[in-house]
């Protein structure tokens, strides 16, 4: 029985020893709905199999945050096991199991949208157990998202329930909340993240560390827009993107293919990271020759008032559950480069914490020149200058 | 003697080995009044024993900062020994000695106000002793506080001597000094803290990790008005509040009181947060469903050109030392429910720095389902789905 | 060869095992200017040493970033060997290779402005080799700068080869680019620092543990001028500005000096300081009596709407690489004092973290009264109030 109530006016404490207060049989009757709703479910069960159980266990909060009628959208979303890196099993998002990856696909709303997705739980049980210390704790993958609004249905969370068993799945509501004068809402556009909140332990701690997170950008109409965005992950294993060591630069010399491993744009393009700390640490964000404005979106409002008073920064201290969002035009003023982006963290950024952005000219050309190489990993030799100025680390 | 002095001409240095420059010369006069004042102290002392000697020590500095001609308001405060927590002594600030806890009791001023606080260390000598490890540091507590202005003599420092011995009591001038366009005076509203500063060391170290620390609101006219304040600190032994392991959350399902443990609101109320860092650790505050602006109040100006550039955040990074204060529409959108709250640095909320704020409906009712279990030490059986769909808690 | 080339329409790709993609083919011509410049460095290492090499081994990319036509002025940096700390090599930046210092000398530019420095390492080989534990990385001195614009010649990493041997020099162009309303560029005003990334490893971490750092000020027509500005550091070593331990506070009773290590002001100065992050640790910047807002001077502006929803806070917490800057009026409202500057990380500041701001009355004398001691190397008897309240520390 639930019975959670708060009374008007407080009845006197019961003397010690005494039987159930009286506030709480009027709660009763509820308790009879809600068997009800319960037998439903375990015929459900029968019907479904496991994956239908979570989403029937609930159904006592509501489906739907207040202002998302139905949703404008829905999509899927796949949480698979991936090759191990090493020991360590990696699990990844993805908008199709064989493109799961850490970090997940970069999510993008606009204020005032509602969007649902199905999570399917493709991680087979026996990798769960495996993550998890505590042999009671419940095996499943879930969905928690930040700064949107969304019911204690979709919260991701064990308490909530609202996780999915392997082999089920599970549709979370997330509603882009816009402004509203006149309730005084803030609005939701700014740039957020979402991760399994249950891997693991209640906080979700494996499924953090196995890979389960990734970016999401609510936009306001007017807002920047980018012309390539970049998901940049600060996690505890002393690299980016939750690798080990080194951070990887998959950049090739020829054609190089935006990614999450090969940060590379034209000059002039306006480049937007999506910012997300994990773990335990504290990490920090630099980005050598850029810098960007201390607002919502990283940019400034010249000629209004108020924009003198805005620090411009280029170095961004992000503890785990902290995201933010920036953007900079590639190379303004300063041209194209291989320009570092690191932890200024020395032992982050020594142990390979550290990678680049490859700015290109208006051409898509690097001028030739010192190459870039990252951090420890790289090898001496080409760090030095060679004599025939060839630093080339690709072929 | 004290012959502080900068000189508007710096005379040529004096060869070395000479004597005691000229300069300090015209100061000793002043040492003369010093010593008289002595006198009178030491006379003090014989008539109210050490409890006076504190309070009569000083008195070269103003005892008010300039805006205070007389305290507006006084107050008692009474610093006790509280129960050991297993061997850790524990300390509390309170209006009342019996009502002291830690956190201590909220403050809260409006922008212009001065307020005395008369704190009386009814804390034995003996427990200050076995707090310190350097026998000749001091012996008392203090009241230090961020944010309002005060002069040296309420500095509530060693060096300062604004301390206050065993059984002595002193009074500390706060004055909330307003904005002031003409000086630029910034004005002191905000979300700040006090602390003792001498139990321990010169920094207060042990003071604070016993517990002798509370939240402080500074108002201004204008301000929006909460209907619920909760004070929550984050400190060293991976718990909010101070308290080790799981944080306790002492809500029962019937008629929960709000309480520094018991964090309830019902639907559409205006939850006030004030979040003070302690300690040697970094720590996040994240809370589940809701949101703030990073502005003074948490607030954000809509209809303002400049709130659009605002960021809105549902997670902030803070360091010993740090204060802030944000209020959240309860439920807003998202509903009732078992809002989790915790620092997002996985193994401070896997040890169990996570406590929920509950969030009943508008008639103070909580919809049955799944129930609220705090991380690491919520029983795993519990945890997990149970057919009936009761988890209660609290029976 | 240095290749890098975005394509326009990605060619499909070569087939597992194929030769070199064809698109790599256009660029070639490249390579052969870039030979030609090549023995064009030989030939000038020949004539000016090994000081000319790094000067002459880029050139593909620009010198100066756009909207630098020529430097306005331009500066002599010397980086050299310092006195050991202990067994600790100390190196420093200074106007002069007499002047160097821990932090570096202030510098100071007007948005709008484009500086070029010109530094000369004078810091032997012997010692730079000392302080790298990887024998194939180079050795050299470099300069990176914070928030104002430099093209890859400006860099001061190994990757761009912007960074000089011992005995060499080269010139680093820093454009200080302004606000610009068509672009969007959002200015680049703010409290910044410089640093060496060389020494040691890529990072310049041993650069930076050995003292190679110091603050920056870029000033936008009509910021606040500030009467005194004091650059303060925070690093690893447990004390403000690399000092092991306490901090050392250099003032003196009569005439004290306004230095790194001596802050003092007269009441009513505006006093500002360049607050930089370096190492591994957070810290955090803590005032007592004074606070500032959060914006980009520290100062609020009165009277706009927007500057009621502005923090103010007397803490800060700053990462490794992070700089802000704020100006306060010392002792406005709370008088003249010993004003104590701590790290609020209880356990840094009870190691050192820890100094004062002595702030003199108008006539630059300090009230008689308890006097300064520093955290935990402060002598425990000077520390216990005096009979006769004379603590004069500088006799």
């Amino acid at each position: 029985m639930s019975a959670w109530r708060l009374v008007e006016d407080p009845a006197p404490e019961p003397a010690a020893g005494s039987a159930e207060p009286a506030q709480a049989r009027p709660e009763r009757p509820r308790t009879g709905a809600r068997r009800i709703l319960v037998v439903a479910a375990v015929v459900l069960l029968t019907l479904v199999g496991a994956g239908g159980f979570a989403a029937a266990r609930t159904g006592m909060f509501a489906e739907r945050p207040d202002g998302c009628v139905k949703p404008d959208r829905s999509i899927q979303l796949y949480a698979v096991e991936l090759p191990k890196d090493g020991t360590q099993i990696r699990l990844g998002y993805g908008l199709t199991p064989e493109t799961a990856s850490y970090p997940g696909p970069l999510m993008e709303m606009m204020e005032g949208e509602c969007l649902a997705i199905t999570l399917h739980n493709m991680v087979p049980e026996a990798t769960l157990a495996a993550l998890r210390t505590n042999p009671d704790h419940p095996l499943g993958v879930s969905l928690h998202v930040h700064g949107v609004k969304y019911t204690q249905d979709s919260d991701g969370t064990v308490q909530s329930g609202s996780y999915v068993p392997s082999g089920g799945s599970r549709t979370y509501t997330w509603y882009a909340q816009p402004r509203n004068n006149k309730t005084g809402a803030q609005g939701t556009a700014g740039y957020w993240w979402y991760h399994d909140h249950v891997v693991g332990g209640p906080h979700g701690t494996q499924g953090l560390s196995s890979g389960l997170f990734g970016g999401l950008v609510v936009r306001r109409p007017g807002d920047p827009k980018p012309d390539r965005t970049y998901t940049v992950v600060f996690g505890d294993r002393q690299s980016i993107n939750l690798r080990r060591g080194t951070a990887t630069d998959t950049c090739t010399e020829v054609n190089p293919q935006p990614g999450p491993s090969c940060l590379v744009a034209r000059k002039g393009e306006r480049v937007e990271f999506v910012v997300v700390g994990i773990g335990n640490d504290m990490h920090t964000f630099h980005l050598h020759g850029h810098s960007w404005a201390a607002t919502r979106t990283g940019t400034v409002p010249n000629g209004q008032p108020f924009a003198d008073t805005i620090p411009v920064i280029d170095n961004k201290t992000l503890g785990p559950g902290d995201s933010f969002g920036l953007s900079v035009v590639a190379g303004d003023s300063v041209g194209p480069g291989h320009w570092m982006l690191h932890c200024h963290m020395q032992f982050h950024s020594d142990a390979g914490m550290s990678t680049m952005l490859h700015v290109l000219d208006e051409n898509g050309n690097m001028p030739p020149g010192m190459d870039h190489q990252h951090g420890a990993a790289a090898p001496a030799a080409a760090a030095a200058p060679a004599p025939d100025g060839d630093t080339h680390q690709h072929n």
